[in-house]
C-alpha cells in the first residue's frame, strides 16, 4: 500500500516539512489517498521524499495533531476518514451564461441619476483628507454612527427639512433597504406593515424577508388613504410623503395630520416615513418632514442620498422617536454600524463644507430642465395626461388609447424601456394604462431624442 | 380673531410669498395659530405684512393646495386641524448624560487591532485613484457586490485558504451582523441556529433578532460537539473553525470531517463557517478551510477584514454553495450591495496590489510577538493555565485559586480590563475560573506593562 503514495515533488521557497504536510494533506482531502490508507513509514518517507527524518517526523506530527492522519500501533499512521459520503457537487456553479441584457437606446428607469455635475475631485480630496487626517477612524466606531456625521444630518434635517431631533436620535446604516431591515428586527411584536399600494417594491419585499404580513393600502390624490389605515389594522405603516412612488404625489398638510392622529390614537403605532424625493420639487416650496409636525413621538424618519447624491453613496440614516431609543440601544448592542467610518467622515465633509448644497443646487437646476423638457414634450401626445411631475426624478404618463401592455412594448419596439403601472400595484383596483418615465439618467439630447420616440410610438 | 394674527416680519432672501406661506404654516404647526381660525382676509393680509395682493394670493393658495387652511364660502381661508390631540413629548430626548467610560490604563478587549503599522498612505492614494478613475462608480452596482471586488476575493481566498469557488458564489455585504443577517433571511424555514456555546455573542443576537431558536451546542478541544449537534435536531450549525471564539480551539481536520458529514446526510442542512481570525497562526501551518473540503456543497464561508485590516473597513463577504446562489438571487432580487462602491474599489485595489499581503505579514509578525511576550509573562504565574494562544488575537488563562469574578475584579482594582470567559457561556456545564485576553490592541511596552499588573493582581 505504502508504495502506491503519491509521490511528492518538494521544491520552493516553503519550509520542506510544510510542503511535505500540505501535499500528504492535499492527497487526503482529495480522495487521492483513501481513508485507512497507510503512509509510508518516516524512514520510507525520507528515502521517497528525499528530504530529512526531521522534517518528516514534523510533517507527520502536524497530520496527525489535526486529524488527517491516525497513529496506530504497529501499523504506523493511516488515513482518516475525512470525506462526507454524499454525491459530490461541482465547486462551481454550472457556467450559465448571463442572458444577454436587452440593449436600450433610452433607459427610462427611475434609479438612475446624472452623475455629471458630481465634484470628483472634491470628493477625492474630501475622502484622501478623511483618511490621512483621522487614523483613529480605523477602530471600531460608534453602533448609531460617528458622532461629528449625526450631528451633521441632525443638522442638515433640521435646516432643509423641518426635522426635529438630536444627534443620539440618528442611526446611520448602509442603504433603505438595510434601514428597514433593522426597523423591522427593532419591532418584532408588529406582525404586519401597511404599505402604499402601488408602491415601493423594496419596502414589500422587507416585509417577506422578515416573515410579516404586507397590507396593501390604497393611495389616493394625497397618498395613502387613512381610512384603509384605520381598517387594516397594522400597527406600523411606511409612507412617502414627499413624492409618492410611484405615483408622484406629494402628501400635503390635512394628510398628513390626519396619518399623525392615527398613529397618536393608539399605543405601539409607527409611522415609517421615507422622505425619498424631498431634495427635488419643481412647482412649489417642499412640505416640511412629517417628522416635524410629530407632536407624539411616532414617526420613524427615513432617509438617504441614493438620489441626492448618488446611489454609490450607501451611508443613510434613520431618526428615530425618543421612545424607541432606548429599544433600540439593547436590541442592537452588540452590533457595529454598517458603514465604513471613512465614508461617514467623508460624508460629513461633504455636508459641513458646503458642498452637498451645491450640489443639490446644481443637479435641482438640471433635474427642473429636465423634467420640464421631457414632460413637455410628452405631454402634446393626444389624449396623454402627465401627472406626478411636480417634484422628484420620474412623472406618471396615461394614454387610455392603448392598453399598458401596449404602451410597454410599442416603447420596446423602438428601443426606449419604460415601466407599467402595474408593476407596483398589489390589490389596488386597476387604473387606465399609465408608464412611470424617469428622466435623471439621460442627458437632455438623450431626453429629446426619447421624447420624439415615444411620440412615434404612442401616436 | 384676524388681529390677534402673529404679524410676519418677513425679510431676507427668499420670495416674499415664500416666506408669508412659511410663516402661517409654522404657525399652524405650532398650534400658535388653533384650528378654525380665521386668516385675515388677503386685502387686510396685503397691509399687515406690507406685501402686494400677488404675494398674498399666493402664499393662501399654497397653504390651501397643501392643507394648512380650508377655504369657506363667506369665512375665507380658516385654519385646517393639523395637531394630533395625543399629549406631546419632548422632540429631544432628556439629555442623560452618559455615563462616564471607566478609565482602564489597560484594555484586554478581544475587538481592537493595532493601526499602528496600517499603510495610511497607500490607502489615501488608492481610495482617491478609486474615485478619479472610475466614475461609473457613482451608479448603482451589481446587488452581489462589483464583478471585480468578487474576482479578486475568490482568487484571494483560493490562494490563501484553500476555498474553492467562482467569483459568482461571492456577496460582499457590510460587516459579520449584515450578512449574518442576509444568511437568515435566505433561510427562513431554519427556525433553530446551532451555535456555538461558549460562543460569539454576535451569532446568538443576530438568531434572536430574526426570530430563531439559538441551540447552543457545547464546545470540546476539538470545537463544536458533533453527537450534541447531531441530537439538536437543527439544520443549521455556526461555526468558528480557525480559532474557536472564545476557546482558542483550531479544529482538527477530523472535526471538520464529522462536521461536513452532519450537514451532508440530511436535506436543507447547512453549516456557516466563520473563518475569524484564520490568518493569524503560530505554531502550525493553517488548516484550509471546512469549505474547501466540502463535497456535498453544504458550507456557507463567512469572511471579514475586520480583524486582518481594521474594524474601519466594513466590506465583509458570503462565499455561497451553489445550490444557494439561485435562492440568493431570487430573494435579494430588490437589494442593493450594502457597501460603496468606492470603498469596494479600494479594497480590490488593496488586494491586488499586494498591499493586503504585505500588510497581513507585518501585523502577524507583530501579534506573534505580542501573544508571546503577554503569553509567556502571565504563563509562570503559579497555578495558571494559558490556552487558545496557537493562533489568533486572543487567548484564556485558567487560574482555579480565585473565582473568575475574583480574577476581573482584581485585574480592574489594577485598572486592567479583562473578560471572565462565563460571560459567553449559556447552557454550558460551569468551567474553572477564566478570563479572555485580548492584546491586540495594546503596544509590546504596554503588555509587559498590564502583564506586570496582572501578575500583581493574580499572585
Amino acid at each position: 500500500m505504502a508504495d502506491s503514495f503519491p509521490l511528492p515533488v518538494l521544491g520552493g521557497d516553503a519550509p520542506l516539512y510544510d510542503q511535505l504536510y500540505r501535499h500528504i494533506a492535499g492527497a487526503i482531502r482529495s480522495g487521492a489517498l483513501s481513508p485507512g490508507a497507510r503512509l509510508p513509514s518516516k524512514r520510507r518517507m525520507c528515502a521517497l521524499a528525499g528530504v530529512s527524518m526531521s522534517t518528516v517526523e514534523t510533517a507527520y506530527s502536524l497530520l496527525a495533531a489535526e486529524g488527517y492522519v491516525l497513529s496506530r500501533p504497529r501499523s504506523g499512521y493511516v488515513c482518516a476518514d475525512l470525506l462526507p459520503p454524499a454525491p459530490a457537487v461541482p465547486a462551481h456553479p454550472p457556467e450559465t451564461a448571463p442572458a444577454p441584457a436587452p440593449k436600450w437606446a433610452y433607459d427610462c428607469s427611475t434609479s438612475a441619476v446624472d452623475v455629471s455635475v458630481f465634484p470628483f475631485s472634491s470628493w477625492a480630496r474630501i475622502t484622501k483628507e478623511a483618511v490621512y487626517e483621522n487614523p483613529g477612524l480605523l477602530q471600531r466606531g460608534h453602533p448609531q454612527g460617528d458622532g461629528p456625521l449625526r450631528a451633521a444630518l441632525a443638522q442638515l434635517l433640521s435646516q432643509y427639512r423641518g426635522v426635529r431631533c438630536s444627534p443620539d436620535q440618528v442611526v446611520v446604516g448602509a442603504g433603505a433597504d438595510h434601514l428597514l431591515s433593522l426597523l423591522l428586527q427593532l419591532l418584532p411584536e408588529q406582525r404586519a406593515v401597511a404599505l402604499e399600494d402601488p408602491g415601493y417594491p423594496a419596502a414589500y419585499a422587507a416585509a417577506a424577508l422578515h416573515g410579516r404580513e404586507a397590507l396593501p393600502i390604497p393611495v389616493d390624490g394625497e397618498g395613502m388613504v387613512p381610512e384603509a389605515l384605520d381598517a387594516s389594522g397594522a400597527g406600523l405603516a411606511y409612507v412617502t410623503p414627499s413624492h409618492q412612488f410611484p405615483l408622484g404625489v406629494s402628501m400635503p398638510a390635512g394628510r398628513r395630520s390626519r396619518l399623525l392622529h392615527w398613529a397618536a390614537s393608539a399605543q405601539n403605532r409607527w409611522l415609517i416615513e421615507d422622505d425619498y424625493d424631498s431634495e427635488f420639487r419643481w412647482s412649489s416650496r417642499p412640505i416640511p418632514a412629517l417628522q416635524g409636525m410629530d407632536r407624539a413621538g411616532r414617526v420613524v424618519y427615513l432617509g438617504t442620498f441614493s438620489r441626492s447624491i448618488a446611489p454609490a453613496i450607501r451611508a443613510a440614516y434613520l431618526i428615530l422617536p425618543p421612545g424607541l431609543l432606548e429599544r433600540y440601544r439593547h436590541t442592537f448592542s452588540h452590533g457595529a454600524c454598517a458603514v465604513s467610518r471613512f465614508e461617514q467622515e467623508s460624508l460629513r465633509r461633504f455636508l459641513v463644507q458646503g458642498l452637498y448644497g451645491r450640489h443639490l443646487r446644481r443637479t435641482g437646476n438640471l433635474y427642473r430642465k429636465k423634467c420640464a423638457l421631457f414632460a413637455g414634450a410628452l405631454a402634446d401626445i393626444p389624449g396623454a395626461e402627465i401627472s406626478g411631475a411636480e417634484a422628484g426624478l420620474h412623472f406618471l404618463l396615461t394614454l387610455p388609447r392603448y392598453t399598458e401592455e401596449e404602451l410597454v412594448e410599442r416603447a420596446a419596439a423602438r428601443s426606449v424601456r419604460v415601466h407599467p403601472l402595474s408593476r407596483y400595484c398589489h390589490a389596488a383596483p386597476p387604473r387606465p394604462s399609465t408608464v412611470v418615465l424617469g428622466f435623471a439618467g439621460l442627458t437632455m439630447e438623450e431626453l429629446a431624442q426619447a421624447a420624439a420616440l415615444l411620440r412615434k410610438a404612442w401616436e
